[in-house]
C-alpha cells in the first residue's frame, strides 16, 4: 500500500482525490491536511465521503507528511512552492494540481501569479504531468506538475495537427467554456448559483493564467512558437470543459480522421469519437476521458480550416482524475487503477 | 461470472444499470434490448459507455435471453408482465425495475395503470426488493420486484417510527421532491429544458401510481392500514430524491436519533445523520446510499411533530442501484459488489 | 412625481425595486444609497439597469433622504430600525421591505433576530403590507411593513381556509420551497452555483425566522392560536416560491373551490386556478401575481384533507413588488401600478 | 389602435410576442391562431398570460386576418410563405419571424431548408429587420423577414468593423452559444431537461442554417464577400446568446471602442459596454438590449486581432422584440414602445 497525504483538501480538486483515492486498492490515505478545518472529520465538509474517507483535517504542522509515499497538493497556487523541498528531501514524491511547477520560467510565472516563485530551481525538474505527452518521464518523476483544466483540452484537442504540422501555427484560437466549478470554492459574487444560473459569459478575454502554460505547450508539440487566441467563457453546469479549436490547414491533403486516431490510438483515457460527432461534456461527467471530435471545413473560405472540439471533465482529467493517472504511473501500477468506471450520465 | 440481460435499456434506469454492472467483477452482460434501437451500438445512443459496453441493441427475438443466469427489466410498466412467465419458466432469475411486480393486488394494480395485470399468478411470489426490510427473501427470489424511487425514500424514513409504533399512522404526511430524470427519457412537455429549469411545482397531487405501493409498504410496517398524504414535486435537477415526512408523535419520551440509529446500524447504504442535520440530494448523486435525519418539533403545538428528510438518488437508490444490491444478495456476492464508489460531488 | 429613495440597493430586492420603479410613471428615483458602493454608478453593478438608472451610490450621509417623499428599505435586517424614526419625524412615508417592522411584539422580534430592537414604540403603528388583508390601513400608513417572501405565500393559500374556519387550526402543515435569491447576495458558501445547483434540501427545520410572522398572520385570520409546522426547502432556480400547505377539513361540506375563488375575486395580484391545476413558479417568474389552487383529498384518510398549492416570484409579490403595490396604495396610485407585465415565460 | 393578428402562437417566439404585445398601448390583439390548439384559451397553455390575453386559439381558416391591420408569423419555418401572398394582396402587413424571408436567394433557401420556396417573388421585396442597418426601409415594409438570433448577435457585433473595412474579412470567426429555448419547444431528446442540463456541447459545425444569412448580412456591410466559420453550442439556459467574434486587425491604428460607440450612439437597442468588458446574458434576459463589448489583442500574435462578446435574449432582440421593434417603425410609434423595461436581473 502506498501511504498518501493530501494538502489543501477543502477546495473541490481536493474532495475529488478523495473520491478517487478511496477507491483505489493500492492507497491508503494517511493524511488530509487544511489549515481552516483542522480537527474537523473530512466527512463533516464533505458527506459524500461518510463511511469512506474517515480521516480528520490536520493543521500542515501535525501531519507528518514527511511519512507518506507520496503527497498531493491541492492548495491555491503560491502554496505548493514553499513546502515542496522539504517534501522532496525526505523522498516524499510530490504531484502538485495547482499551478505552482506548470511553467518553465521563473519570470513568466511571477507575472502572471504576482509574486516571485519561492522555489524556483525546481522548476526545471518538474515534469509536466499531461501522460499522452510525458508518459515515460511521469514514471520517474520526484515532482509532477498537473496540467490546468484549460490546457489539458486545449493541448490534447490541438497536439496532433501541431506535431504532424499541417496547421499555420500563427493563427489558432481556443474558445474554451467551463463549468463553475473551475472556478473553486472561493467565495466569489460571480459564483453565486443566482448570478452563475442561467447566465453565460466570456471573462478574462485580455488574458486569462492558463495561456501561457498552454502556450509553452503547444509551441513544444509544434516545434516553434505559435499564435494563440485563448478566450475562455462561464457555462452554468457544475463540471465540464468543452473548448472549441479553430486553425486553418496548410496540407489541404490530410486525412484528420486517420490523423486523431492514429495519434490516440493506445492512449487509455483519449477517446476520438466518428466523424462528424459533437462531444458533450455530460459524456465524460466524473470519468477521466478526454472526448474529441474534429471537423473540416471548406467552404467558403480561400483555405479549408479545421475545427476540433475537445471535452473533459475539469476536476477528473482536468484536475485530480490526472493527477491519480500520473500517481499510478508513478508507482506502477496499471495506468487507470482507480479512474475506470463510465461517466455518470444522465 | 453470472451472464446477464437487460430488456429495455434506452431509459435512464437502463442506461444506469449498464453504468453500474459495466464495473461488477462477476457480470459479464450478454445482451441488451430495444426494439427501437435495433443493431445500433449502445455506445452509440450513451458515450459514456464507449470502450466500457461493447454490445449492440438487439430485438428481445435475437437474444436468447432464456440463456442468461439473470434478466433486469428496465422496460415502461406493462411490458415485463408479458415476458417473465416464460424466462421464470427457463430458470432465469429476473430483476424487475418496473412497476409490474410491485403491487399484491392485481385489481389495484389495474385500476392504477390502466389495464389488467398479465402475469397475476406470479405477484403473490414476486419479492419485493427493499434489502432493508426483506433482505433474506431476496436472496432466494426468482422474481424480484424492485421500489419505486418516491417509495424507496419515504419507506426508509417511516420505517423506525412505524415499526416502534410512536406515531399517529392516520397523519402520515410526504411532501417528496424528485429530480427531472424521475420522469424518464419520454419526450413530454413538462420534461422539456426550457419548461422544467428555474421552475418548480407540485404535480400528481390527486394521486400519483406509487401511493399505493408506499401504503402497502408502510401498512406493513405499521401492522396496520395507514393514512396517508403524499404530494410530489418536480425539481428543476437530473438526478435526486427529497422527502420530507411529516408525523405526530405519540410517544413523546421517545429518542428519535437513538432510534433511527439503531435500525439502521448493519444496512451499508443507510446512513443516519447526526442530529440536527439537513440530508442533500448531490450527496448521494451517483451512489446507493438513502441518508437520513430526523428533527424533533414541540415548539407551538398539541403534540410533539416528527419532521424526517430523506434522501437519494432515484436512479441508483430509487432504481438500477437498488436492483443491483438485489442482484447481489440474490447470488451471493458481497451486498455492496460495484456500489461502493463515493457520490459524485460536487 | 413621487420623489423616492431606495436605502441598501445593492442586494437582490433593490436591484429588484429599481427596476420595476425605473418604469413607474409617477416616480422620481432621488437617491440610492449603500455604504460599500459610494460612488459607483448604479448601472456598473447592475448592467440589466445600463440606461435606465443613472444614478449614483451615495452614502446614506450623503443622501439627504429627508427631501424624498417616500423611502424604500431593501437592507439586511436590523439596518431600517435605526434610521426609520428620523425619516417619520421629516415627515417621510417609509417602505421596509427588512424584517425590521413585521413582528409586534419587540421580545418575539429580539429573540428571533438576536438583538433588541432598536425602535419598538414603532412596531404598533408599523402597517403589516399584505393587501389582500390590509389594503385600508396601508392607504394611510406611514409606516409600512413588507411582509417576508414565505410569510406571503403561505398567508395567501391559508387565509380562505382560516377565515372560514373550515380547518383544524392546530394541525396545519408549510412545506415551502425557494429559489436561491431568497436568501440573498451574501457571500455563503451554500448559495454557491456548485453548491445550490442539481442539489435540493431542507433547512432550518427546527425553526426558521418567518416561523413567528406567518403564526402571528395565521392566527389573525384563524381569531386563534395556530399549530404549524414549516419546513422550508432550497430549489436549484433563481427565483420563485412555491409552497404546499397541508390542513384536515372540518367542514367537510365546503366548497373549496368556491371559497378561494370567492376570497380573491376582486384581488388583482392573487389569481385561483381551475380545480385540479398545479401552479409553476415560471408562471409568475417576473410578475406580481400569487398563483393558488386547492385540492381536497378525501381517499384513505380519516377526515378529508386539503392540499394548497401556492406560487409566488419571492422578489417580486414576495419583496419588491409587492411593496410596489403598497405605496401605490399609499399614494393613491393605480395599485397595479407598474406591476401589470405578464411573467417572463419561458 | 393597430389590430394585430399572430400565426403559429404555440411556440416560444409566440408566447414572447404576446407578453410583448399585451402591454402595448396602441395594439389589439385580434386573432391567435394554431392548428393544434384550436378552442384552447391561449392563458391555458400559457399560465403566465392569464388575465393579460383573453383570446382563444383559431385555426387560420376561422380568424380573419385579413382583417387585421399586421399580421406576425410566428410559425416553424416554410409555413409563412404559403400564407403571406395573400394577405399582402389584401393589404396586410406581414412581419414574419421565421426564416422564409431572410434569404435573397431562393436557390440558397431551398438548399438550407430542403423544399424550394414557395413564393420566391417576394424575397426582394421583403426587407431584412434589423433596424440598425435597414431603419428607413423597414419604416415603409410591406413585409418584414425578422433577422434569426444567432445572425442579430453576430452581425450587430462585426458591422462597425466591416463596415470600417478595418478587418481580414477572409478571416472571420463566429463562435456562438445560445440557451435552449433557441431550438424551440419541439420534443427532441437533446432538449430535454437531463440530457441540455449541466451539459454543454458544439452542434451543427459542418454548417448550421443561419449561415449563409450570416454571410449575406456581413458581405453587404463589407461590400465584399466573407470567409466566416461559425460554430453554434447549446448552454444549459432558457434565454440568451452570446457570440465571440475574432477578427485579425488590418488597420493597426484604428480605435476600437471609438468606432463602436460611434456606429452605435444613436441606437435604443445597442450598447457597448466600456473598455474590457465582459456582457453577460442575464443582463439582457427579457429585454431587447445587444450589449456588446469589443477587445483588442496584441500579445504574441503576428498582427493584432480584435475580440468581440456581444449578447442579447434570442427571443427578444433576436426575435420576437426586435419584430415588435420593426413594428414600431412600421406603424410610426416611438421604436421602443413597449419594449423599454430593464432586463429581469436576477
Amino acid at each position: 500500500m502506498i501511504r498518501v497525504g493530501i494538502v489543501g483538501a477543502t477546495g473541490y480538486t481536493g474532495v475529488e482525490l478523495m473520491r478517487i483515492l478511496s477507491v483505489h486498492p493500492e492507497v491508503e490515505l494517511c493524511a488530509i491536511t487544511s489549515r481552516q478545518e483542522v480537527g474537523q472529520p473530512v466527512s463533516a465538509l464533505f458527506p459524500n465521503l461518510r463511511k469512506h474517507v474517515d480521516l480528520t483535517f490536520q493543521s500542515p504542522d501535525q501531519a507528518d507528511l514527511t511519512q507518506c509515499d507520496a503527497v498531493f497538493f491541492a492548495t491555491p497556487h503560491a502554496a505548493a512552492m514553499h513546502a515542496v523541498p522539504e517534501l522532496l528531501d525526505a523522498g516524499v514524491r510530490v504531484i502538485d494540481i495547482s499551478a505552482d511547477y506548470r511553467l518553465k520560467d521563473a519570470e513568466v510565472w511571477a507575472q502572471w501569479y504576482g509574486e516571485p516563485h519561492a522555489s524556483p530551481a525546481l522548476l526545471a525538474e518538474a515534469v509536466y504531468g499531461l501522460p499522452e505527452v510525458n508518459r515515460e518521464s511521469i514514471r520517474s518523476a520526484r515532482l509532477l506538475a498537473c496540467p490546468g483544466c484549460y490546457p489539458t483540452a486545449i493541448q490534447l484537442g490541438f497536439l496532433p495537427l501541431l506535431e504532424a504540422g499541417v496547421v499555420d501555427v500563427g493563427r489558432l484560437i481556443a474558445d474554451a467554456k467551463s463549468g463553475v466549478s473551475g472556478a473553486g470554492k472561493a467565495l466569489k459574487p460571480g459564483s453565486l448559483f443566482v448570478e452563475a444560473s442561467d447566465n453565460f459569459k466570456a471573462y478574462a478575454i485580455a488574458g486569462h493564467r492558463h495561456l501561457p502554460e498552454i502556450r509553452e505547450g503547444l509551441a513544444d508539440a509544434a516545434g516553434q512558437a505559435v499564435g494563440l487566441t485563448f478566450v475562455p467563457h462561464l457555462v452554468p453546469m457544475i463540471r465540464g470543459i468543452e473548448a472549441t479549436l479553430y486553425a486553418e490547414l496548410t496540407d489541404p491533403d490530410c486525412d484528420l480522421q486517420a490523423l486523431f486516431e492514429l495519434r490516440y490510438k493506445a492512449e487509455p483515457f483519449v477517446d476520438v469519437m466518428p466523424t462528424g460527432s459533437h462531444p458533450e461534456t455530460h459524456s465524460v461527467r466524473g470519468g477521466n476521458t478526454c472526448r474529441l471530435a474534429v471537423h473540416r471545413l471548406d467552404e467558403g473560405a480561400a483555405v479549408p480550416r479545421v475545427v476540433v472540439s475537445s471535452v473533459i471533465d475539469n476536476l477528473v482529467k482536468g484536475a485530480s482524475g490526472q493527477a491519480v493517472q500520473c500517481f499510478n504511473l508513478m508507482f506502477g501500477f496499471d495506468e487507470a487503477t482507480a479512474l475506470h468506471a463510465p461517466a455518470l450520465y444522465p
